[in-house]
């Protein structure tokens, strides 16, 4: 039996996703974006919303460029910090003890302790209501090498993503390995 | 030490989606999305990426409407099935032995068996490249009762959702509580 809940933004399982840029003084901030995923895959494009009060809403748009950072579920702390205060009023990468790295391709740092990076130029800004969302062209992808799979593409399990939950307010791990996808649902073609 | 991967389309975790739909003979189709997710807090908007090739791409432009259901675990093989299938070329609810269930809100059929609904009147459609975003209004959000936390919302451990890891191309359940979110970071709030 279901319940209707009414309007509600709840799709699980959420990833944590850091947004790294400069700001107009050439202060390196990140901002945890409240949503944010892949939206188109060839340009391949990565969407994060940003409301445009936020002082990474003004970073974006001056420099046209963005950075996806995420973090594991060792910065989760860090990651947590990152979404409840401004880069106005403190320095999110010295309090926090994380190291920014400029970009080599756009103009926007990065967090280099993520295992996972997306390199992001902007493409548009839409507006749609309390946020704007960014969809910037991912440029290049960065992944630490200890991240990386034997297939030389970033394994799961070594990245140790964050997922958020909504309803819970809270943070979870990756568990299980279920199967391998565009593959189980093989059993069901007739 | 990181490595550039180059321009590719890799956020952890990603979710699993089931677009709900009618196409023009009124049949009720489900497909695994490419990408989606929440992209506004207010109003309330969820986005899912289709190609213009594919069946849902005209059932979402003809009725103006979608579903998103998101599956269990005890669901992969279906999720995974609706997404290597053409809705053109089988009836996707009748082959997996899922139950479409109209919406009492808009023109789409949801997944019955899906703990979590969400339910959109479509807003806009930004063509990005190979993929169309679809962005909708959440109208409604529905949850079934048994995944439901002692606070009312989706509770993460009831809902049990897929987790999508495009690098390892397999799927992941979601593992341990980390913490509580808006909350651990003030450990470092000075």
């Amino acid at each position: 039996m279901k319940k209707s809940l009414g309007p509600q933004t709840f799709v699980y399982p959420h990833p944590v996703l850091l947004v790294g840029t400069y700001d107009g003084e050439g202060r390196p901030n990140l901002m945890t974006a409240a949503w944010g995923g892949i939206c188109c895959s060839a340009p391949p494009c990565g969407a994060v919303s940003v409301r445009p009060g936020r002082h990474t809403h003004d970073a974006v748009m001056a420099r046209k460029a963005f950075t996806v950072s995420i973090p594991s579920v060792d910065h989760v702390v860090a990651a947590d910090y990152a979404g409840i205060v401004s880069g106005r009023d403190a320095d999110k990468f010295e309090v926090a003890g994380l190291t920014p790295t400029r970009s080599e391709v756009v103009d926007a740092p990065y967090l280099e302790e993520a295992p996972l990076v997306l390199v992001c130029r902007l493409l548009h800004a839409f507006p749609l209501g309390v946020h704007v969302q960014f969809v910037g062209e991912i440029v290049d992808c960065l992944c630490e090498e200890s991240g990386l799979g034997e297939n030389g593409l970033p394994d799961i399990e070594k990245v140790r993503p964050i997922v958020y939950a909504g309803g819970n307010r809270a943070y979870y791990a990756v568990g299980e390995r279920l199967g391998a996808a565009f593959s189980m649902g093989k059993a069901l073609k007739r």
